[in-house]
């Protein structure tokens, strides 16, 4: 394991007080405590607060869309671990402002879990929660079992969303249930050609040929659909655009938004690429693309690999989505 | 060599294809030739043209530059080549609004020629041009001999300082003594953690063992100046800070900007540890930092590493350098 770190323990604590150190003009910790970063600036009373949470190792994921237009709070766990329930209930208590808060997240057991106990517990303080999570990756399983999807970065999309539903004085039902629908219209599926190594754990998080590709796997090294020989961009975009059209299907002159998401070790070059491939594929569908997403949105360290979301957008979707946003990790204006 | 592309061939003209196809909007081709490309909106006539251009794998460098209080135009290169003295000319001719061309790029052999010989070429067509070159890279020559010192990561702020000036109307003299100024005050330095493959060749750029680090190796893989067994993230900072600061000077009340560029498959994550030691480092010396940048700003393709960038500020320059900027890849507002 050859990383630029200090000690594997002090991994996220050092990360975070890095960004801190970069960022704190725009970011705060809440009650000095390292796994709770907020927004620096206060928004409008009465705007429904946005907190989020996961585990560490996906950078900008997740802690980077905390800022203007899109979410207010978030939990920081240890590497690919959940957050703590009483770091969630604390950071939805700082991130109500009048108008009750979204929790917003990845589908996955230990989140669910918690951010389910951390509005339990706000509940008898008063403080109307609503969670919505993203279940985007088509991979992960069939669309009779959609609900046990994987969360991706499919959510970038679904914050923006809710970050410009709020930052228009929706009230919570309203933020949530467009939030929902536009996560009922974001598909994502990854694939990966190297692993990464978990800094306390020291070992790869899987093992793949040097000459293969696993096709839907997980941002935290789950197993995928299938182990394949090398493919092409081309090849290797038209599997996965198929396999994201089929459960939710294209028509000639659909408007969507693309986001090509590089897991870490891949060069922005191959995202261009295939991006490139995946947007003459759109195009020959008469799809056309509004404000595509290129670079490195939800990592797993240092894997190797990428992964697509289609977001099929209506004219409200459209709107939000191109509401500015500015976070130190994401700019849109 | 497993990397997400189509043919080694069709590298580059992929890459640009899909650039074009994602922000089609913000830029275009001059001619329709994929090696020469140019901001869609047209300036102010009569402010200054910047042009540069440099060998791909680098993205966003060089044409990620490309956009508004930045470069006016690039010209693309084979993966880690110069671009040919033609192309450059052509840029040239295309990005005189009336004031004039600075060619601002990276400091290395076919560059120079090549910049060089398009200059004479448009000197023909009465077309005045500077010539200013990024020199930053401590471990690549003495101070004695910083003429030779490669161009890296220090290119970003001269983008940022040239194209503020411009947009302020200042004329080629002064854009031109302005980004010398900017320069002097900028140093970097480099670490490799292992190599990347360059498409066409198929084999790795160096070999370094699995435990070691390079101290001072360049973005194309030029040796530095020593292989070292792998150190912290602290220990790291201290040797890089401590070499760019003995070449330039900071005292007790300087501010300066600091840049931790990821060389490709370095995590966000490490980054951010790495720059909280720098930052440390800084505050110990009472020097205080001004926008920070972290990222990838200048990579070599999947190569894991890092650089280190210190500009020293003075009144004018951190006005320059907090001028909006806005192209696909860079975006300060």
């Amino acid at each position: 394991m050859k990383k630029i770190i200090n000690t594997p323990e002090n991994y996220v604590r050092d990360t975070i007080e890095g960004i801190i150190a970069a960022y704190g003009d725009r970011l705060k910790l809440l009650n000095g405590d390292f796994r709770m970063v907020m927004a620096r600036q206060m928004p409008k009373p009465g705007k429904v607060g946005i907190v989020t949470g996961g585990g560490s190792g996906h950078l900008p994921l997740f802690l980077g869309y905390v800022g203007k237009g899109m979410a207010d709070g978030c939990a920081v766990g240890n590497v690919f671990a959940s957050p703590s329930s009483g770091k969630m209930a604390d950071l939805i208590r700082a991130c109500d402002f009048g108008g009750g808060v979204l929790c917003l997240y990845g589908n996955y057991g230990g989140d669910n879990m918690n951010f389910q106990m951390a509005c339990d517990e706000v509940e008898i303080d008063g403080i109307q929660t609503e969670i919505v999570t993203a279940a985007d990756d088509v991979a992960s399983a069939l669309s009779e079992n959609a609900q046990k999807r994987r969360g991706v970065a499919g959510l970038i999309y679904a914050y923006k969303i809710a970050g410009a539903a709020a930052d228009e004085m929706m009230n919570l039902q309203e933020v949530a249930d467009i939030t929902r629908k536009a996560l009922n219209n974001i598909r994502s599926m990854g694939i990966a050609l190297s692993p990464c190594i978990v800094p306390e754990v020291g070992v790869t998080t899987f093992t793949i040929g040097e000459d293969e590709v696993e096709i839907g796997m997980g941002i935290h090294g789950e197993k995928g659909i299938e182990v394949h020989k090398m493919m092409t961009a081309d090849e290797l975009a038209a599997v996965m655009l198929e396999k994201i059209v089929s459960d939710n299907p294209l028509e000639n002159g659909d408007e969507v938004s693309v986001l090509v998401n590089g897991l870490g070790a891949t060069p922005l070059e191959e995202q261009m690429i295939f991006y490139r491939a995946v947007h003459k594929l759109l195009d020959n569908r008469g799809v056309s693309v509004v404000l595509p997403h290129i670079g490195e949105y939800a990592t797993s360290m240092e894997m190797a690999g990428l992964s697509l979301t289609v977001f099929k957008l209506d004219d409200q979707l459209k709107r939000l989505l191109k509401a500015p946003a500015s976070t130190p990790f994401y700019n849109f204006s």
